[in-house]
């Protein structure tokens, strides 16, 4: 994993590439608390020499999950950076694309890159923060209490 | 839905939380509307717990309607605000994954949000305008007059 | 084929609107080469008449390619662009939706445009640099090295 700062503060943006054999979700949250991202907007593409996407199940509050065996092109990788309790959370929504062109998608919960996944990563100066929702089983962003000023680095 | 600004003018960047329940293009209408939005771009990804998705038919000039009648994750959701002539208008194409990993798509015509839809808009210092094409019977961005200064708000 | 700044430097943001009849990778390269984009981030969304979408196939090092015969929403257009040795190179991933709501997608190899394409480029204040990868057969975002500023204008 390499990464490089291709916009400057106050709003920076990062370019992150993913090497062959490099766990998206695991490479991309430790970038994520390195950096202390509070507020960020994700967007990538690339390969997956396999995947596991989840699809939520509102029964069992929990997700499906979903293996994809093969290579697959990552067709879009989309999500956000906020802070819950435990530090920076990843949210990432994945569609990725079969050797016939028929795709498959869900909550991204492991990809294992293959060739590349570039990654570009927008941070704002601003505090996203997570609670769980007992009534969804997740947390999610809450925008219901006032906003608070990022943290002193 | 609550949002907050969280980069500043003259290129503001909004999050916007959609709540359960919320229908996602009234609601992003009527915030495109308070904002008088003119020139922006929309990122979104969550959940759905059913939508309605369009493919546009060029023979009869309207979208067929094609219901996605489950909970579903919402994998993508991309588009654009625009000054069409009644106001802000929002053209939104979104991926929706379905519990087996199968993933439906169109021109986003009304989505049902659980739990949450996560949305960026980030709105540029430009304007943006929409006019009929006759010939295809949408309103489509139209770059061949020259810009013109957004109005003063 | 249409395009305005809509955001200035030095992270300017263009709008690029193809017309029916456009090849969007042609016009897209085109306007990366005449802008001589060396960084920048590429999302669009709008409708295909027929395209031709890519899956990598690792044992023969190149694209299977995957026709799309029919009009098709394009759900999302997503890429990166970069610099290669013959100048900027666009990456691009598309996600298609067919008349019954069902998708096809891979690496953009040819999309003929009906009735637009809606395009936003934002390009950074920086040169990320393809080097070609023997043992992928394809260019790939090499970060390993210094950065460089870009060449003056």
């Amino acid at each position: 994993m390499h990464w490089r700062m291709i916009e400057p503060p106050p709003a920076p943006a990062y370019v992150v590439v993913l090497d062959p054999g490099d766990e998206a979700v695991a490479e991309l949250s430790g970038f994520a608390r390195k950096q202390d991202l509070e507020a960020a907007q994700v967007t990538a593409i690339g390969g997956f020499e396999r995947a596991v996407v989840g699809w939520f199940d509102r029964e069992v509050q929990d997700y499906r999950h979903i293996p994809v065996a093969g290579q697959c092109e990552v067709l879009s990788l989309i999500g956000d950076i906020a802070a819950a309790a435990d530090g920076p959370q990843l949210h990432l929504h994945a569609v990725l694309g079969l050797p016939d062109g028929s795709t498959r998608g869900g909550h991204l919960l492991e990809g294992q890159v293959w060739p590349t996944l570039e990654v570009v990563i927008r941070e704002a100066p601003a505090h996203l923060r997570k609670t769980i929702r007992p009534d969804v089983g997740l947390p999610l962003i809450d925008l219901t209490r006032p906003g608070e000023a990022p943290a002193p680095q």
